[in-house]
């Protein structure tokens, strides 16, 4: 993309009603704009990082045997009547009524609708297990939004929801979403620590928080040294009962725990090796038995005839929120560290002196081929000075940049920039260009 | 994907409250499931439909040179009272109050939205022309939803926004959203018509619907016989001005025109070749000028210096409603017939003996060979009889079936099946698998 052609509204000052860094760098890198309180449009190059990170949430969900649907964003108050939600939510349930006075609200979440539909789809043991889930904008009417995206009113939510005949089952679709979420954020660059969380208004006896750590984080949080390891990608067979069961006994050895979950025993026992730190929740999952498929009547027929109400489980990670949250782990005092994953370009071409014909021709040459190569290109043909152009590519944090310029040019090399490490090297042409396209 | 593993709820009997073709099939397929009155979820079939329709959507904006972007669902009132739509807007606009007893409402349309993003990042000619777009849930409150997804409340809706500095880049603009729009529908296997419009809500004075021929349209227009031909896609450069301007030029000199708009004269000069049906719109243009601009105080600085209130435009495409369309022009008897580009799945792969080991091991083994090329297939590997195998892929309309039985595997072949035309060959395993890969 040319940004003479792209909208980029990047600021040099931090917004003065920004408080934490990825609500400041998100407004200056020109990713959203609030457009009220609490509510966010997505400008292109946020939308791109949104997007990348919607499809990594996508493929994991779909690898873990999850099947995708959508849900609308409106829901009936009768449903939420169904489950005794309707009155129990408290106000950051937005309520709302339509030109026939009807009860409608905006889904803060979606226990009841899936349970609906699983009503209606389902007849018998052969239609389970089932995890189902969506990406779907959701809204809850925070009394006091903040924090840019990462506390936002309107936000983009990815949950799933398990049916499953007996606790057994329910419980490996409950490691299904574990495993898939610990790959999900690695997969981001972050280390998303599984904690023991309360149920909160979803319910249930089981549930962990996947937490980043993060200074600004909302929740004290208290875990294992040996929790600060990078995390690793799991290459592992979602349908291995045993194998996964292990998989999630192994993560949960290691002491991790919200405020509300501590255990002194276990920090007792981690002695030295005890951490204390703030964090972000980025996903939470549940299992919740028959708490809505009984308020519901969800009944399905088993093998020897008999009637058997699902257990079920959800399993929700906020996609707009992460895009605050890998900017909290993920910058520096000059702007975004993108990890490659979810970088809106690969490689931002920067061409130095837009005011010389040959550095033009040059850097329009480059746009062309990386573009043949398939990389994701953005191309800074503006007229500007180079100095205003590098400081625009750090701020918004592409993971390399390639800079051409006449003195290299007489040289046949470009310069290139890793922007995480600050790296530059000086390639040849041709050798520039493939360096981006193996990364 | 297994059918074992989906949802896929079809239906024998057609839904007592669906009028229409499409409605019924789209319920008896399993691919929406009403939630609330003109309000739908998407079941994994029928997303896997408008995802395919959105992205060729996407494809034609971004190659006529629109920028993506995605603004939220809910609007605060205070936007639209700066254009005056607030109060003028009907009973369709769904309004809201929040817990503060803010005023907000869910958006039908984005005209004011985007112009006071485009306000706040646009400072001088350098920022012009810019077309932005994004893909997002509507809401209209119908006051009789019906029909399905054609007259839902909550729909999914491509709108773009054009900004330019004169009337003829504005003009231009429209050409590029005018043949843009002619490409997304030619992808999709529909012949949509252009007909001059009246511009409603929207306001302006330059609007073409763009019609899908139906017997269960909204509409009653009048067109000349030329437009029966197929739709063709055009290989167009979206910056040549004069270029663009021809082949509108081309596309407007048959006549067509819907019942607000007819006009005798043409119609007389259409002679015999006049033709009267009706139509179902799925694409509307708008060419508007200053209204928004001007209201919202949207200026930005020309060469000279001088201060611009920039032109505008507004294009929209109804995602969703798209895929009641293709259906009410593609199906038979027996069920949905999808265009290619469009089919959830390439291939419906159909094991017509699933109690016989042989025929099992082989459907398994050609449903490995399937995703190892690339090949998007339902594998339907249900404990049912042949017989209700096929009448369900009949019905859900994928373009190729593909059909493994003992007699076919005695002789070391399947059968092929085209949904369209129901021609049927057999064909050895390595040669089905060869040619659905190649469709």
């Amino acid at each position: 993309m040319r940004l003479t052609r792209t909208l980029l509204p990047v600021m040099k000052e931090s917004p003065a009603d920004a408080q934490i860094i990825s609500h400041k760098l998100m407004l200056r890198a020109g990713l959203v704009r609030q457009t009220a309180a609490g509510i966010y449009a997505w400008l292109p190059l946020g939308l791109r990082v949104l997007r990348n990170i919607e499809r990594i949430v996508r493929e994991e969900q779909d690898r873990a045997g999850a099947i995708e649907l959508l849900m609308p964003t409106l829901q009936s108050a009768d449903l939420w009547r169904e489950s005794g939600r309707y009155d129990a939510y408290g106000p950051e349930m937005l309520r709302i009524r339509d030109r026939h006075e009807r009860e409608m609200l905006f889904g803060p979440t979606n226990e009841e609708m899936v349970t609906a539909i699983f009503r209606d789809a389902a007849r018998s043991y052969r239609d389970l297990p089932r995890i189902l889930y969506h990406i779907q904008w959701k809204f809850r009417d925070e009394v006091r939004p903040r924090f840019g995206v990462m506390r936002g009113r309107e936000f983009l939510m990815k949950d799933a929801y398990s049916f499953d005949m007996d606790e057994a089952g329910a419980r490996h679709s409950y490691n299904r979403m574990f495993v898939a979420y610990l790959n999900t954020f690695a997969r981001m660059g972050l280390r998303a620590i599984p904690m023991q969380a309360d149920t909160g208004p979803i319910g249930g006896d089981l549930s962990h928080e996947f937490i980043v750590l993060a200074e600004t984080g909302e929740s004290e949080v208290f875990y294992h040294a040996n929790w600060e390891r990078p995390a690793a990608l799991r290459h592992v067979d979602f349908d291995d009962v045993a194998g996964l069961r292990s998989i999630v006994s192994g993560y949960t050895a290691d002491y991790a725990a919200t405020d509300e979950k501590r255990d002194a025993a276990r920090e007792a026992g981690a002695g030295d090796a005890l951490r204390q730190s703030r964090g972000v929740e980025v996903g939470h999952i549940f299992y919740f038995g028959t708490k809505y498929s009984s308020a519901m009547g969800l009944k399905v027929q088993a093998k020897d005839g008999s009637e058997v109400v699902p257990q079920m489980g959800s399993y929700g990670i906020g996609v707009s929120r992460l895009v605050g949250a890998i900017i909290e782990a993920s910058h520096d005092d000059a702007g975004i560290v993108w990890p490659d994953a979810v970088a809106p370009y690969a490689v931002g071409l920067v061409n130095m002196r837009a005011d010389d014909a040959a550095c033009a021709t040059a850097a329009d040459d480059l746009y062309a081929r990386l573009r043949t190569a398939g990389v994701e290109t953005l191309y800074d043909d503006r007229d500007e000075r180079g100095g205003a152009k590098f400081a625009t590519m750090d701020l918004i944090g592409l993971p390399w940049q390639m800079v051409v310029g006449p003195k290299g040019l007489a040289k046949g090399v470009v310069e290139l920039k890793r922007r995480a490490t600050g790296e530059r090297h000086e390639l040849a042409v041709d050798d520039a260009v493939a360096r981006i396209a193996q990364a």
